[in-house]
C-alpha cells in the first residue's frame, strides 16, 4: 500500500483543521512516502519561511531512520552525538522533536511520514496523529 | 501584496484541472513566495518520486532571477556556460526550462512563482498560466 | 509490490552472470528501491574505486525521473543543459547513460532500479536487463 | 591483501546469518575497501529507507580514522566537538557509535571495514564481529 495524493490532501487538511480547532499558531504540514519524497505541503498565512525545511526533516528523519520524533529525541537527549552525526549522513535533513509522525498501513507498514511545524513540538505532534487518524491511517508520533 | 496560502492552493488546484482537461501526464505542481520558499505543493498520482524537487528547481530559479523559465532556457541556448554556473551558486536549484512561471501582482511586482513538471515543458508551463490565470493573477512564463 | 532483498538478490547475480557469459569488463551492480534508496550492491573485483557513485547515479536518476538511462541520453544529447541542470537538482547523483535501468511489475508501476557499470554503457544496460528478466521482472532501458 | 568481492560476501552472509542467529531486527550491512570504497551492501527486509547510509557513514568514519565505532564514541563522549567537526570534514560521513568494525589482515594492516545498522549498536558490532571472523579475518570493533 502507499500513500495517495488524496489521502495526503485528507491529512494535510485534518492536520489543518485540528490545529485551528486547538487555536495553534499556524502551522506547516508535508505528507513524504515511504522514500521520503514530498507528495504535499501547505504552509499556513503568518508562518515563517524556513517551515518548508522544519516539516521537511521532521518527516525525512522519521521515514529514513523508522522513528517517530518523540523517539528521536529521546535518542538525542541519551547521545546527542549521535542525532548530531545522523544530521549530517543526511545532509541536515534530520531534526530529532516531535511533529515528525510516521504512517503506517493496516499491517504495520511504514508507507510515509506526516511533519508539522509552527507551535510547540507536542503540539505539532498531537495535530499530525490527529490529520492522520482522521485519514484512517495509524500514526506513530 | 504577496500571495497567501489560499491563493496558492487555488493556483494548485487550476493547474492540476488544465492538466486533467487537457489531459497530461501526472503532474506535479509548487507554488513559492517572492524570497522562493515554499507556500504549498502537491504531486499527483503516478509522477516519478523526483518531482517535488524538479517542480521547486524550476520555479525557484524564476524567483532567484527575476525570470521565466522561457526567458531562462533562450539565455541557456545562448550562453550555456552561465546557466550552469548558476546551477551551481544557488546550490543546484535553477532548472531552466519551460514549467518555471513568474507570479506578478496587478502593478507587476513579482509575488511567487509557479514550478510544474510531468508533461513536455511547454505543457507544463501552459497549465501553470492557466492556474495563475484563474486565481486572477499575471503569469510570466 | 516492492522489491525485496532476496528478488534484488537474484538481479544481481544473473547481472553479473550476463557479465561473465558475455565476457565484459568487471561490472558493478546496485539495485534501488521506488525511493532510490540502495537495496543491495557488489562491485567485482578490478573494478575502479568510484563505481559505486556511478551506478547508483545511473540507477537513482532513473527512480527519479522514472525515464530509463537510454531516455535520458537522448535528452542529454538534444539538450545538453537541461541534463546538467538536473545533476544539480539531484546534487550531482544523476548520470544520463545507459546502464541505469527502471523495474516495473506487473502492472507497470516502478518499483525500483538497477544501475550497471563497468563495461560500454550499451552492454551495461544489456546485462541489467537480463538481470531483471531472470528475476521475473520487466526492465526499461 | 585486500578484500575481495567473495570475501565481502562471506562477510555479508555470516554477518546477517549472526543476526538471525540472535534473532536481532533487520541489518543493513556494508563492506568498504580500504579507501572507503563499498564493496558490497545488503538491506534486508523491513529495515528502514536510510539504513544504507547510516551503515556506511559508520564503517566510513572507520577507515578515515583508523578507529573502530567503540573508540570513536569513547572520543565523542570525551570531547563532543571533535567528532562533530570530524562529520563536517568527512562531509557528513562520519557515524561515531558501535556497528562500524575495522577488518585487518593476518598482519594487522587494515584493508577496509564493516558497517552494520539495525538493532543496538552492541549488537550491531557482535554481528559484524562474528561475519568478519566467519571469513578468516581480523576485526576491531
Amino acid at each position: 500500500m502507499s500513500l495517495t495524493l488524496d489521502a495526503a490532501r485528507r491529512i494535510l487538511a485534518a492536520t489543518r483543521a485540528e490545529g485551528r480547532a486547538q487555536q495553534m499558531k499556524p502551522l506547516s504540514v508535508v505528507v513524504l512516502d515511504a522514500g521520503g519524497h514530498v507528495i504535499a505541503f501547505e504552509r499556513e498565512d503568518g508562518a515563517s519561511a524556513g517551515r518548508f525545511d522544519i516539516a521537511r526533516a521532521k518527516a525525512y528523519g522519521a521515514v529514513m531512520l523508522g522513528m517517530g520524533g518523540r523517539a528521536q529525541m529521546a535518542r538525542a537527549e541519551a547521545q546527542g552525538y549521535f542525532m548530531a552525526a545522523l544530521n549530517g549522513v543526511f545532509d541536515g535533513k534530520v531534526l530529532p522533536v516531535p511533529g515528525g509522525v510516521l504512517v503506517r498501513d493496516a499491517v504495520g507498514a511504514i508507507i510515509g511520514a506526516v511533519g508539522v511545524t509552527g507551535d510547540t513540538s507536542d503540539n505539532d505532534a498531537a495535530a499530525a496523529l490527529a490529520g492522520i487518524a482522521a485519514a484512517g491511517l495509524t500514526g506513530e508520533a
